[in-house]
């Protein structure tokens, strides 16, 4: 099992907002839409074995998990209806509920920190993808990594300090997008779990 | 310098399509916004090194250099609103003739042949990526490489024939969407340019 878990910090916390400028009024909707993109999808197919947790503004959680995700395409506008979806079902939720708004995508009232003790309980290690950590191809990596990023913003320093404790894992030497990082890092994965050296 | 060539066989010819369904009335338009995103994008700017060919129905090149590109945005949308840009420039132009859209965006009616006759001339080394080719990671890859993928149909038996000459170069064990490609491909070129073996 694979999970990312990628914080925002501008996406919105209810639904009541347009498709059509996810960038703007959407607060950079479109970057979760990305990372959720390259998290799932294949060219035929789903990753089953993927969870993502999009950790907005340190109070929500999106929760989605590969095994019973139905509805997800490609293109960012019908991924933006999906998790607007869910936005829109996370109002008046409790504290400590949880509800799934679509199959495979569940929101609950959550921050960073309670939701890396939760999936830790789980059986998830926490890394940090960050610029100054370890290669990743020459980096040891757990059986269920749960790999931190942020969005077009830095971690904040609550936000660091809660994540001080793991590992940082680095992809490159260039700055990239945290949903191209997704896409390196499941590389990494598939050639491990597949021993891959080439074509056969 | 590299460059990607993205072999769509259904994107439209000229641009009267709506922005808000790429996927369907505009011909998976959204794979090559998608594909533009990857090849250009870093977290920080443009990859200014970097050529773009998007051969559609083996009829119309649109072309995008880094060097000379403005208004690139993230998100699939405003991508989708500079190709369509592109698509109606195209209108009324004669073969052998190209115009510019906007600034490095330019279109010309040319077939998959020409296109990589035109681009090998000028130094580029062609290279198909293909699930059975030679793995990246081990392979030798050209100053100049000009990596060809396809969308979400696979090649045609013509357009097999214009490419079989060339290498084959496969990413890994599975398999993944185009713009994916592009992701991986730039990782490896970045790693080699900068004989990145880890942090400092």
């Amino acid at each position: 099992m694979r999970a990312f878990i990628v914080v925002s910090h501008t996406a919105p916390l209810e639904g009541g907002f347009s498709l059509s400028d996810l960038p703007g009024g959407a607060g950079r909707l479109d970057i979760l839409c990305r990372c959720t993109t390259e998290a799932f999808l294949l060219s035929h197919g789903i990753r089953k074995d993927v969870r993502l947790y999009l950790a907005i503004r340190d109070r929500l959680v999106v929760e989605l998990e590969g095994r019973r995700l139905r509805h997800l395409n490609p293109d960012e506008r019908s991924t933006a209806a999906l998790l607007r979806r869910a936005l829109t079902r996370a109002q008046g939720l409790s504290p400590g509920e949880s509800a799934e708004s679509t199959p495979g995508i569940r929101v609950r009232w959550e921050g960073l920190r309670e939701l890396l003790v939760r999936i830790s309980g789980e059986g998830f290690q926490p890394l940090v993808l960050d610029e100054e950590g370890q290669f990743v191809r020459k980096a040891p990596l757990p059986a269920w990594p749960a790999f931190v990023l942020s969005d077009h913003k830095d971690f904040t320093p609550a936000e660091r300090e809660s994540l001080v404790l793991y590992p940082k894992i680095s992809l490159g030497p260039l700055s990239l997008h945290g949903h191209q990082c997704i896409t390196l890092v499941h590389n990494e994965l598939d050639l491990r779990e597949a021993k891959w050296v080439g074509s056969p």
